[in-house]
């Protein structure tokens, strides 16, 4: 079990989202941190750095969102939805974006494909959260 | 003139927005994440904490939200409207919570005076540069 | 797996350190940022916030300092030592007293407890990773 | 006047630094977390990407160290010298790296040199403040 869901069951805030959307949506958020960070370093070691730019810059963003998000939303500061829904959004698309492009790069580059997975996995975790919110 | 001006005007990426009115927001995000960093410090050191916890919570999101969106729109990956869009509007309506939060306490604290007049500036510098990017 | 483990093993960059030792401190780095997050703000939540002042800074203090580290270790700019070994001792020091101060509050309060748990396995797998640099 | 250095005339907590010093720094740090954000974006503009590798993966260190370094010492959490001490002296090392590469690059490219000056005033001003600590 994830600290963050260690972390909630322990916590006496009363919830108005789901406590098992929110914790998927704080591990996944880490996990993309995680991988964006090592991605994007993986990226400039490779020679033809050149071609991974784009690759890097989205991920350097895709960790900024992420990690930003991840402290606002573990915070709860009575989800004020005029914060939480846009943040959220910005997090869906870029790890869209990012997964997208990591994709390109999967064939070629085992990174590419690991990170993929966690910005995929991280963009249906915020979506689902989204929804939650609703 | 700030480091965000001096180097957008060394920088040989062609922009598709303003210079200026990037530069303003880099700024004001930038002395925003100093301001809230420092208040929140403040308040915790306040003898009626127990009141401060709301500002805290705010500074402490819009911490998080204005070092995310400095990151990002000074990274220029592109311009994705689908992340900077929805980022910046998190940051304008984390930036319209936390000044008015910090203006409650205002007429008692000269530190969350002098924060929710960074929030405010920031609130204005980030929706000048959502307009620009419409 | 971890992404940080999955990430290493994908990585084509030759490593000065082990790369089970570097995996298992980013992990715990990762998750000590998560445990710390979640615990200033659960201690925002509890009534007697004035006696958790001193854990909320350290908190903060402590998802500052991991977060850092995590992204410079898992970056890996050839192990600048003049870099790494201050900012290692710096998260072994602050996880050391993050730790000892939510274990005074561990037995009141179980999101101290788990913040402890996460913040000494960090500590650890800091140290660890210190004495393979050397 | 810095909202740092306007922040610190507010707050009644008392100082175990001199606060022009303090404030100083803080300010080099916000800074410094500026321009090396927009030196490594530049970098990855630039046709010889090649080349600049070394120098984007010190900025993207520097960013995180400055970023984590003003946090905890805007929150002077009782200054425990375990932490404040070992994270500046990583603050100081990666601003000397970090500026010493932007030099390499600061005849070819203007955003080098304007990143290696924030570089070297943020290294004196962390100096300052570790001197002062002492």
């Amino acid at each position: 079990m994830s600290y963050a869901r260690q972390m909630l069951d322990t916590y006496s805030r009363t919830f108005n989202v789901d406590a098992d959307v929110l914790a998927a949506a704080i591990d996944a958020l880490s996990d993309c941190v995680q991988a964006c960070n090592a991605d994007n370093a993986a990226d400039l070691s490779e020679p033809n750095v050149t071609e991974m730019v784009t690759c890097i810059r989205l991920c350097l963003d895709c960790v900024d969102v992420c990690a930003a998000t991840a402290g606002v939303i573990g915070r709860q500061t009575d989800y004020d939805a005029n914060v939480a829904r846009p943040l959220l959004e910005a997090c869906v698309a870029i790890c869209k974006s990012c997964g997208d492009e990591c994709g390109r790069h999967a064939p070629h580059y085992e990174h590419c494909r690991v990170c993929e997975q966690a910005c995929r996995r991280c963009e249906r975790a915020c979506q689902d959260l989204l929804d939650a919110l609703k």
